[in-house]
């Protein structure tokens, strides 16, 4: 597997170079930013860009939408740990950003990283007709129709039953967006055809499920040094889960399922000649990872 | 004046007619958007795109660009409510989003206003260069560079004793950012060339210093109902403003020299035989709003 913390934070470095360094709410921003975190989505997205490296596309042509990405995923997890929110101390390994600078420059710190994406979503947009579809993509994948509307089905099933397929909905949006959007980004920059965007899609859309099922798991069983966060918090906000649906077993159960489907997709890219070697990494790690 | 809120209604109305609007938060952004409000910004947008009609622009041109403002505008407002950040229990007239519809929908309905007002912005980028240029300024002074740079510098100056020059920069940032946007977003569309721009932004930059010391007087001579916002807010919040630096007459007289200084750019704007009607009456309008 890449590195791809190393790799991304040259692109972050050169975004927060041009900030005011001594203003509370760049420090903010780049305490979380900067604060490491597995990079999920760049690796996903180097490692399709990678498989696509056939088709006019490199991991350099997409690193700074890895970039635009991993910031959507930031603001979303400081937003996330607001007390009006999860209410979360821990994240990383780290006191919240909210704990560190107050619940005000939490939110500004927010929506700033949420609009410097976009600004540089719109300066990527102006290369040419693909970077804007592959900006627009992930602009669309962060919105209501994606992560904001998954995290909106989420505040309103808290203490509620739902059913297991209002709960793929949830997490299809919810998780399974920005990880869609990591792994289809590279295609927009492609000449693939169309038929590899499905099966990007069927991929990231099992992998996204695998991704949550794995981290209902963990907040069940890890050990919150190791995995850097609260554990045992989806028991605490009465929060459905995979595990609350289905047991432990039946979580498991479903990984494994969800991970099979991932390896159908990759067989597609196979039988085309593609070198599915870094996204195979990618789905197994989520297996086996314990935070 | 025109009925920028009729004239922007349709843009915002046609974005939310493909989301689901039994999703709490797209109902708290639409409770927020079409809650009316002065529609400043789209007003001088439409009236700079007027004046600029003789080189290639014209309101229809310009109004989804309006309509991404006031969603950006909207937001800010959401999130500038919040308990953690000014309190606020009265906004437009009526009570304030997470008022209605609790804290943590009303920040994931702000996030969503941003998000939805970039998609919008990505979209219109793809049509020309031009475009781009009109969303990535706005974008641009939307963040950390503009508004989000002024609450930060505001949040940090509460309590403090600041500096005339300081609160100047604070609110060339925080009001003035998206008054810049509006006025200069039609500049992008046009054939003008780049002294126009110099005076549009000269013209924005002091209607925006005298759009907030009118907002300073407004805070503490304006009667509640009328202003449909909660008054006296900035002495309770111990924030520095123009009337708590340089008391009511000073602010009163900085006004006037500020109104001044657009009738010198519009005098520019009159001298290349542009119809200065419309931006005229906003500037005026400014001197004798009860709200």
């Amino acid at each position: 597997m890449i590195d791809a913390n190393a790799w991304i934070t040259p692109y972050l470095t050169d975004v927060f170079s041009t900030l005011d360094d001594s203003d509370p709410v760049v420090k903010a921003a780049a305490y979380s930013l900067f604060a490491g975190g597995k990079r999920m989505r760049p690796a996903l997205m180097h490692a399709s860009a990678s498989m696509l490296s056939g088709y006019g596309v490199t991991p350099e042509d997409i690193a700074p939408y890895a970039a635009c990405l991993e910031m959507i995923h930031t603001y979303s997890l400081i937003h996330d740990d607001l007390p009006a929110m999860d209410n979360d101390d821990l994240r990383r390994g780290r006191p919240t950003c909210h704990k560190v600078f107050g619940e005000d420059i939490a939110i500004l710190a927010g929506d700033m990283l949420l609009n410097t994406a976009h600004e540089n979503l719109i300066m990527l947009a102006m290369k040419s007709e693909s970077h804007a579809r592959a900006s627009y993509n992930i602009s669309h994948l962060s919105g209501i129709a994606g992560m904001i509307g998954g995290q909106s089905i989420d505040i309103d099933s808290e203490g509620k039953k739902i059913s297991l397929d209002k709960l793929y909905e949830l997490q299809h949006k919810k998780t399974g967006a920005l990880i869609k959007a990591a792994v289809t980004a590279p295609f927009y920059l492609s000449s693939a055809d169309d038929e590899v965007l499905d099966y990007l899609r069927d991929y990231s859309e099992h992998l996204g499920i695998a991704f949550q099922i794995k981290d209902d798991i963990l907040d069940v069983e890890a050990d919150e040094s190791t995995l850097g966060k609260t554990t045992g918090k989806d028991e605490r906000d009465d929060k459905p889960t995979f595990v609350t649906l289905l047991g432990l077993e039946g979580a498991r159960a479903k990984l494994v399922e969800e991970e099979n489907a991932c390896n159908t997709a990759l067989d597609y890219f196979s039988s085309k000649n593609m070198d599915i070697i870094l996204l195979k990494e990618l789905s197994e790690f989520n297996l086996k990872r314990d935070h």
